[in-house]
């Protein structure tokens, strides 16, 4: 599918490559004023997240140095990694993205300039030896940061101090992701990511406004499709583009909204049209996913068949349905398909006869009719629920303690959306100010893969040692700051 | 002193910089025919002992890498490295010169071009960490080897396949750390040391004959003098030509034998004229050291005030004694200097009243009149003790086992000497093959910078994990099997 196609896009995307900013940064302290010796560590703290690459001047005092010096360096987005460490990991995410690397350096003085791109605030230098006959001096430190984020588009936000201060750290977080293509981190997976892009790419449009960079990466996963035509979860541009072997029933249907928020955002119709096919594509590809007679979705055992959330735990088979749904309705927006309209009012309306629990005001999910927090937000999400209807759904699961909770920024943004759907924009300011606040008062620089705030060091990866700490599917707030949500309909 | 001179000198140095040849090898084996996953090492094996630049040509198997591969890359002159590790280490030289380094690879495939240099046969490479979702290439491993010895300078020796053996090994210990100077040892610490110096320079006029890293190398020391004109006993050429604030009696002092011996074997007479001056003057500086009216050195508590053997136990004012005789004697052999004869004469007469044991046929040294074979090596060579006498010296510490014995095969080097120089060059060749060939019986592809027959493990650093296994202090037998020794006089 699509293979005749293919060429010309990826000659788009490539065309569209950013030029990166690139700015000199210096630590705001950290830069000891006196020679280390062997084992001495120093903590360089530039101030605020940046995403780039490092540069030591080093020089000695004593005799002459008659060894190398050996430097671990450690690159921290959050001083909590500072004290972290690799001993006895287990997590199934590869140690490999956490951010260390070793040094020798045979003559001194020297410019270590580091070839890495890493993502960091801190910088946590070790002294892994010297010789007895000399200490080592850091002169100074200097980091490129790299970004394509337009500083110069922004103005700050006015009003509520608290605000502001989300908003700053929302930005810098969709800055630091901003690279070569939207990334979901910059320290892990580095990698441009559908679900991440739509949320990216939303929040964008109303701060960097950087719309060629949406529509560079809208063209690469359309290079991405597999054979069939269905697009990838994520891909990889190096060493040249190729879709990942990952596929998620939601993720390859945002791909609809993403390039329908984009074109009235940009205005770009003919991006749209070009796109258009592919993206219904997957609308149709996701067709083998329902039973025609019941027009219910089918549920699936495979972890990860549709993402939703960061949990193992949720059943997911009320919410791919609602997914569907809300893309199919963002589909009807760019274009009349035929019978598309009567399949969405069928599909609602069977997904509230198999799964509305009228009495308790709960969408359940699944054989076990599970109750979950993210059933209730894509019923809503999707136009299944309405109006008062709708808010009962959300006070009712907040008033339900074995729900299912909300495990990551995105499965929040998505319950803030459905909070500005029902009315509820003061609720959803509170929310953002409780929930993204309270990674600022954990002292974030730039917002969370994943925050519990109950348990602020969770991991789903077996340990916090590979969390990402700038995560673009976190950068939302400053989309509702600004007034991104528009009165009615996102 | 010498101050004027010296912008020239390291403008004659700097021209003599020699172009390294440099040769593409490939491992004899150990690519391994599978693709690794984390925690699979393999070591790869390059037959012979090396000095250059390692790349590894990585691939993957499986998904697309959707991490960094994250590699640790060990460099072993001696397969007895491979499994040493620094974990616990203590000694007193840094383990900063261990060849270790650590690589996350960002992107496969990919080259892996390492920018330092190593001195290795072996490389063991382990892979520290992948993702489940690939397995690591090794599709090629590479090495650009550097050395400025011209192999085709060089014919095999014939005849005894042993000797053969031993002087294709002393051969490639010397080409090893034939570089941009003559290195002690290319893994550590690839330095000029004088002490080193004289006896590469005497190998090499029999064997690569490249007479102007010899140059270079007398004019770098000259330019390394300090205020007072003293000769340190090693340099540093990287930033700068800058010579170590090591100094050493004996190292100083040969100065006068390596430029004796240059001018001799290289035919030029204009160089040794041009550093005569700064040779004498090691002499005069020497002067210090003697008492006018005994005619005797005094001795020093101090570690390491003069070198003769890597041994804490030895007294050395006999040896330094014997080695101011033995460079004066050299410096008559340039210039017949006013007065010089007669003070050797008498500094000869003097060690022999105060420290020849005539009963006994041993010299002894310091106030406690210890016995070595150091003393008895260092008597002959200084011509304290001719002839009959001279064998009855070297006999009698043989039968003395409470003798301080030899550490180095630099002091053993000068042991195969002395036995020429009484005419034993049978007892010398089986020195050199129970000794040099041990290393060879022990897996040596290069000589060692240390070897002790009954504990080949030894170190005098606290591990032998800092051991250098390529030391050009170890490569004379090739001077020797080629006839390097002169019948009379070394």
């Amino acid at each position: 599918m699509f293979k005749d196609r293919k060429a010309a896009w990826l000659k788009k995307a490539e065309a569209l490559k950013p030029v990166l900013h690139r700015k000199t940064v210096r630590p705001v302290s950290g830069i000891p004023d006196h020679a280390l010796t062997e084992n001495e560590s120093v903590v360089l703290d530039f101030g605020q997240h940046f995403v780039g690459y490092l540069t030591l001047k080093l020089a000695s005092e004593g005799s002459h140095p008659d060894a190398p010096a050996w430097l671990s360096v450690k690159f921290c987005e959050n001083s909590r990694e500072l004290n972290e460490t690799l001993e006895g990991y287990q997590g199934w995410i590869s140690k490999s993205w956490v951010q260390q690397d070793q040094f020798h350096v045979d003559v001194l003085p020297a410019e270590l300039s580091m070839p890495r791109r890493y993502a960091f605030r801190y910088v946590k230098i070790n002294v892994l030896a010297l010789s007895s006959k000399y200490r080592l001096v850091l002169t100074d430190a200097l980091a490129e940061t790299v970004t394509s984020a337009d500083d110069e588009k922004i103005l700050p936000l006015e009003g509520d101090p608290q605000d502001a201060a989300i908003d700053r750290v929302a930005l810098r977080t969709l800055r630091s992701c901003m690279q070569d293509v939207f990334e979901d981190g910059p320290k892990r997976d580095r990698r441009l990511w559908l679900g991440d892009l739509r949320l990216q790419a939303l929040t964008n449009s109303v701060t960097f406004r950087n719309f060629d960079l949406v529509k560079r990466c809208l063209y690469l996963f359309a290079c991405a499709a597999d054979q069939e035509g269905r697009l990838p979860a994520c891909l990889f541009t190096e060493p040249r583009v190729e879709g990942d072997d990952t596929y998620m029933f939601d993720y390859s249907l945002f791909y609809i909204p993403t390039l329908q928020q984009y074109a009235e955002a940009s205005g770009d119709r003919e991006t749209m049209q070009d796109l258009l096919p592919i993206a219904l594509h997957q609308l149709h590809l996701a067709e083998r996913q329902f039973d025609p007679d019941t027009h219910l979705i089918r549920d699936m055992d495979q972890m990860g068949w549709c993402f939703v959330d960061w949990s193992l735990m949720l059943n997911k088979q009320f919410c791919a349905q609602a997914i569907w749904i809300y893309c199919a309705e963002a589909a009807l927006r760019m274009k009349n398909v035929p019978g598309l309209a009567r399949q969405v009012a069928e599909r609602k309306a069977a997904a509230r006869t198999a799964w509305y629990d009228a009495e308790r005001h709960l969408f359940v999910s699944g054989a076990e009719r599970q109750v979950s927090r993210a059933s209730q937000v894509w019923a809503v999400l999707a136009g299944i629920v309405e109006g008062e209807e709708a808010a009962a759904c959300l006070d009712a699961v907040s008033a339900c303690p074995e729900a299912i909770g909300m495990v990551t920024p995105y499965m929040m943004h998505h319950y803030v959306e459905a909070l500005c759907r029902i009315g509820r924009k003061d609720a959803a300011k509170q929310v953002i100010r409780e929930y993204w606040g309270g990674m600022i008062r954990h002292g974030a620089d730039t917002f969370w893969e994943l925050y519990n705030p109950q348990n602020p060091n969770e991991s789903p990866y077996g340990s916090p040692v590979v969390n990402s700490y700038c995560h673009a599917w976190s950068c939302t707030p400053a989309w509702f700051l600004r007034g991104g949500f528009p009165d009615g309909n996102a």
